[in-house]
């Protein structure tokens, strides 16, 4: 068996396709967020803006955050030293289960390594308690949700993105007693809409079907307290199980769920990929459960990354940048092809110092390549004035269309 | 749909088992483990002395390692804010992978926010790239190896527990031109045995196959400068992917593979488990940085945990408890009944102050419960003393057997 052959037709595809992904290493810099230093191809590290940053309300730089994670560093060290099981529960994550609980309205919460890991352990977990579950999906869910129906070996019903009429139709086609989840997020983050959760809901309660939704780009940016825009939108009692992040607003890492105790306590026993497996570091749970009480009662952050987010809208639309239609904080540019999105980011980062990473496929479908900018409440709008210069002298450079405005 | 029911039926069953789990609520004490605080049915914290971690060598709280931490939270921040390929790629991460391509003499290593990921991911995505591969897995692999090999898709042979004329038999079954991938581990961690590696690197090489190795119980232990039991019998270049996490020896939180970089350069561009994450926080890659950079040239934690251990199983045997036969750090006193165990569990953490956790089916087969003890650099003689006394004291009230003495 050649080996090496079979693995260097595989990264011989990506080149292929201009779909080779190469990882840009930068190092923030804490309290002066979106700037960062960036150590590739240049000599010594060159100072750059980020705008394609996840932690979009730089709640991982804010003092109260840093604070924590420093005293339970010194409290009690670096990492837990076991599984929930075995060693590794700790005070510090009892008490985040308990206020990310709260936070959504719900008896329990339960914490995982990542959001990637909470869809892919719940989802699969649910799917195998249930027998003959049958599990319906937005056809734009993220990888993570895949991986977890898939895992759950159960029959599988796409439903078109956000079209509840369709999704009712497929509901309406499985027997009543036939158990049902159906799985969705509240803000899809390569395209910033929003789900009609209570749409949704409606047709759960007339079919009989659980609800599961994904909210990692929303939690601690839509509702009052920052509980999502199940919270925004007041409907979150009518969710069974609201999956979040911990590594996006709050600005650290790791992921939850929150639901009644019964489904807590069933993926808590049940999910291979919550037990075996070491605990999130303390220092991590003391930072987000700073994070979590922090957005609760403040309200600038979110206030903030929402007039940021329009206000970048506006100035790429009025430069006739080809913005894409985004109700939320995320503003995407439509480029259309893997090459040309990875050459404007590359000119980007080599002549003006604007980090924007290309999205490409398998993130996006297939000619949908895009830019993908997450304004914060700490980045300017001189900032947002000279990127917009940057895009509309790129776009003329490698004549590209600009809309004319209204 | 009476979901309630199907869900209160799971627990149900956990507990007619007696293996429906409590997760002790402890908090360690820094610069003072293996001592902590316990928290639960008590009033307010309860000094007592932990036998479980796996923090084995007490690297969660060396002072390098704290202070890397402290300086990289300062220095960027609590989170990475992205994916390794949008935003969350920092020179923390590129740096901790050279030297985890270094500890174990390979080309490349490539990072992930846990072992059980670290598994899941690798096997999968190696599966899927290897048309029609068949992957031999020794019995007692870990969940996660299973998990990762089940969401393969690949058609999988089980070997018995480190017989390699079972695994022998199974691969000259196979065609010469179908891949074939050995997945083993090199300790394993309940009964803390090891496997013969020189030998099934031989069959490896006899019958074409790829060598993957779980070494998560070893890295940091094991060879003179903490590359595994790969590296203490010299297999690292035999084998040709060693997987380890940074959440035990190393002290801190996550996982890894170290292999030439045309098989990191495919896990990386195809794994979902690894493209669709956020990436470790900067703070826990600059603790295990450190961890890494001590452990290979400080032999002190190795030589005290062995000598722990040695001790340790020295003065169950002396002392009649039924003690295994395990040729590593990890001393597990046999049961054999879930309720048992638990009970000798109960005992131990409300009469004596000691902390060991019950281990039980899924982790362990049924009928094979035991309590497992981690003794290491910092458990001293009298604490030993004390566990002997008090386990003997229990084993007679419960009227268990005690060996007589040879």
């Amino acid at each position: 068996m050649n080996y090496n052959h079979i693995f260097d037709q595989a990264i011989d595809r990506l080149h292929g396709e201009g779909r080779y992904r190469v990882f840009i290493d930068i190092l923030r810099n804490k309290g002066a967020f979106p700037n960062a230093r960036c150590f590739a191809g240049h000599n010594g590290p060159k100072p750059i803006t980020v705008w394609c940053s996840n932690d979009y309300l730089a709640m991982g730089q804010h003092p109260k955050v840093v604070a924590a994670m420093e005293e339970a560093l010194h409290d009690v060290g670096a990492g837990s030293g076991g599984t929930r099981n075995i060693g590794g529960n700790t005070h510090y994550h009892i008490e985040l289960e308990r206020e990310l609980a709260e936070l959504h309205g719900k008896e329990g919460a339960l914490l995982f390594t990542s959001g990637y890991v909470s869809n892919d352990a719940t989802l699969s977990t649910l799917g195998k308690l249930l027998p003959g579950c049958v599990i319906f999906s937005d056809e734009l869910n993220h990888a993570s949700m895949i991986a977890g129906i898939r895992n759950s070996g159960c029959e599988k019903r796409i439903w078109r993105h956000n079209d509840v009429a369709h999704l009712e139709e497929l509901l309406a086609a499985e027997a009543s007693d036939v158990p049902k989840l159906i799985a969705f997020e509240s803000v899809y983050s390569m395209d910033g809409d929003v789900a009609p959760i209570h749409a949704i809901c409606d047709l759960a309660e007339k079919y009989g079907a659980l609800t599961y939704i994904d909210e990692v780009h929303a939690v601690g940016m839509y509702g009052k307290r920052g509980g999502g825009i199940s919270e925004r939108d007041e409907a979150a009692h009518r969710i069974d199980i609201i999956e979040g992040t911990l590594g996006k607003a709050f600005g650290v890492m790791g992921g939850y769920i929150a639901a009644d105790t019964r489904i807590i306590d069933c993926i808590r026993s049940y999910a291979p990929g919550f037990i075996f497996t070491t605990s999130i570091s303390p220092v991590l749970a003391a930072g987000v459960l700073a994070s979590v009480k922090h957005l609760k009662q403040s309200s600038a952050e979110r206030d903030g990354q929402q007039a940021a987010a329009a206000m970048l809208k506006a100035k790429f639309r009025d430069a006739g940048l080809p913005v894409m239609d985004s109700t939320t904080h995320i503003v995407p540019l439509m480029v259309g092809d893997p090459v040309r999105a990875k050459k404007i980011s590359d000119i980007l980062l080599a002549e003006y110092g604007v980090y924007v990473q290309p999205i490409n496929f398998p993130t996006v479908p297939r000619g949908t390549e895009r830019l993908r900018f997450t304004p914060g409440p700490s980045h300017t709008e001189v900032m947002m004035d000279e990127l917009t210069t940057a895009l509309v002298e790129i776009w003329e450079r490698l004549e590209l269309q600009l809309r004319v405005a209204a």
